[in-house]
């Protein structure tokens, strides 16, 4: 059996795992980040943690293959120059030379969103497929896209799904553009879309639900809501529906990918999400004659899947 | 010296060239395409205008390395199989062995849009660049993808960059979407929205110069009107750039490319086109911190990218 090494940097925690060659987690150990410390602290309590789960698991150092690193931010594929991490505060960190310090073995280095997507693929959702869009709807629009089973990183640096503008000159986003997915289909726009729908339709179910503080609205409250038919709801549900439609048919249109998955909170809304989604995409694909609809999947991975995807990071290499 | 063949299937025409190792085209000959008639008999007048090029640059048929085909549709680039061109009629056409009939040599396959592409890398606007999103402004909109100077197929079939959407639910698309990239920047659109603009400013110079005829717009004279600082053309021009320039930058934001080919009459505007597009996308470029803007640059090659393109198929294989 092989075993790899993934370790997913965030900035509240540094989670390192040890994966073998059938992509299962066989031990994992989690340590704080507390970002805004030295670098080179982070990155030996990183090496720490790595060697952490590889005792755990009852192994060697000398029993890993590879370490995989996920970051949270921009990483040049090229030169694997960290670029900019906002959360954890880094800016221009030639990290594997740093690593190798601490722990000397070979380190492969990528963005912890196309770590989730690479997982998905291999682990999860889209076990059987080569081409994959990988969307994760949190507080923003993340994602990635792998392309012959491997991490399409575009020109150098990491791809940002979540910016690509669905409705020119619209709403504004968190980076400063207007009219980006992440400013319609992320948590966030869900429920600032939620509260304006809210204080025009002051008879929903959706206040009821919210004990009358529509500052408590989240998308399981909308759902829920939108089942019992709630009028104001459904238009909410409609509404997200066709600007993440949107955005899922122009990746489908420009990157012809088998299938779609789709991760985050919002995806536990189930078919009354999914079903939507799946007509307005299939209404909005480019047709080649043959008929293909990549499904839309659920991620299956939840948190373990950058701790995974990470341990990717080396694979065919 | 090396020597390719380059054969661009049009609606119209076969136009085929003989390329030299320095991308320049040495000998072509153009026969009509006539639509509608069997695949064998169209498939041997594109040997045949191969052949008579290779003849008329003084070369023997020994000296081609391979042929190379743009095929006006889509591709499936793991098969090979041709899977639909409208304008010529074929479905589901296993090309290569039918070639191969008539001429016994090896032989690529792609589209002609990403032969375009090919070509403005390698030969181009974009020499010097690895990863370039190529757009063509027509009476639709086309383009290619080039990755590691390798045309990227996405997941098999070809990339149709003209319909990502870029205004959820917006203007109906040829396709039968709404909103698609070509519904907003090809120069139908163009022309639909200038038409639009013209009907609400009777007084606008536009009138004087189609002559009191609106039908007769087109792209220079709403250029030209601009100039002139005529209010209506000036709007035409803002609502365009607005839009293309959404389309450009979701590119941008999603494969990170290092610059950006447009081809198309419409790039004849020149400054007054591309001085406001760089604005505006470089108002909606999601930002590393490193304030890389790809820059915008115009097609160079025009008719013969489409064989220079083709005969760059196989290059590297």
């Amino acid at each position: 059996m092989k075993y790899y090494v993934g370790i997913d940097l965030g900035g509240t925690d540094i989670k390192a795992g040890v994966i073998d060659e059938g992509f299962n987690i066989v031990a994992k150990h989690v340590v704080p980040t507390n970002p805004g410390r030295l670098v080179d602290e982070i990155v030996a309590d990183m090496a720490d943690a790595g060697k952490t789960a590889v005792k755990m698991a009852g192994l060697a150092e000398s029993d890993i293959i590879y370490v995989g690193v996920g970051i949270p931010g921009a990483v040049n594929s090229k030169t694997n120059i960290i670029i900019l991490t906002p959360n954890v505060g880094w800016k221009n960190v030639d990290f594997i030379p740093i690593f190798k310090k601490y722990w000397d073995i070979p380190v492969f280095l990528g963005n912890d969103a196309d770590a989730a997507a690479l997982a998905e693929v291999y682990a999860g959702a889209a076990r059987g497929y080569d081409n994959v869009v990988v969307l994760t709807l949190g507080t923003g629009v993340g994602g990635g896209f792998v392309f012959d089973k491997k991490i399409f990183t575009g020109g150098g640096f990491g791809t940002e799904p979540g910016h690509i503008i669905i409705v020119a000159d619209g709403e504004p986003c968190g980076c400063g553009a207007r009219g980006c997915l992440e400013a319609y289909a992320s948590v966030t726009a869900l429920i600032r879309e939620a509260k304006q729908i809210m204080a025009e339709h002051p008879d929903s179910l959706l206040h009821t639900l919210c004990e009358g503080d529509s500052s408590r609205v989240n998308g399981k409250i909308i759902f829920d809501a939108a089942k019992q038919d709630d009028t104001a709801a459904k238009a909410i549900v409609s509404d997200y529906v066709k600007y993440l439609g949107a955005g899922i048919a122009s990746f489908c249109n420009a990157l012809r990918p088998q299938a779609i998955i789709l991760g985050g909170g919002v995806c536990n809304a189930g078919e009354p999400l999914f079903a939507p989604l799946d007509k307005i995409v299939e209404s909005l694909i480019f047709s080649t004659g043959d008929g293909e609809i990549p499904p839309i999947l659920r991620a299956e991975l939840g948190n373990d899947a950058g701790i995974i995807g990470a341990a990717l990071f080396g694979i065919g290499s």
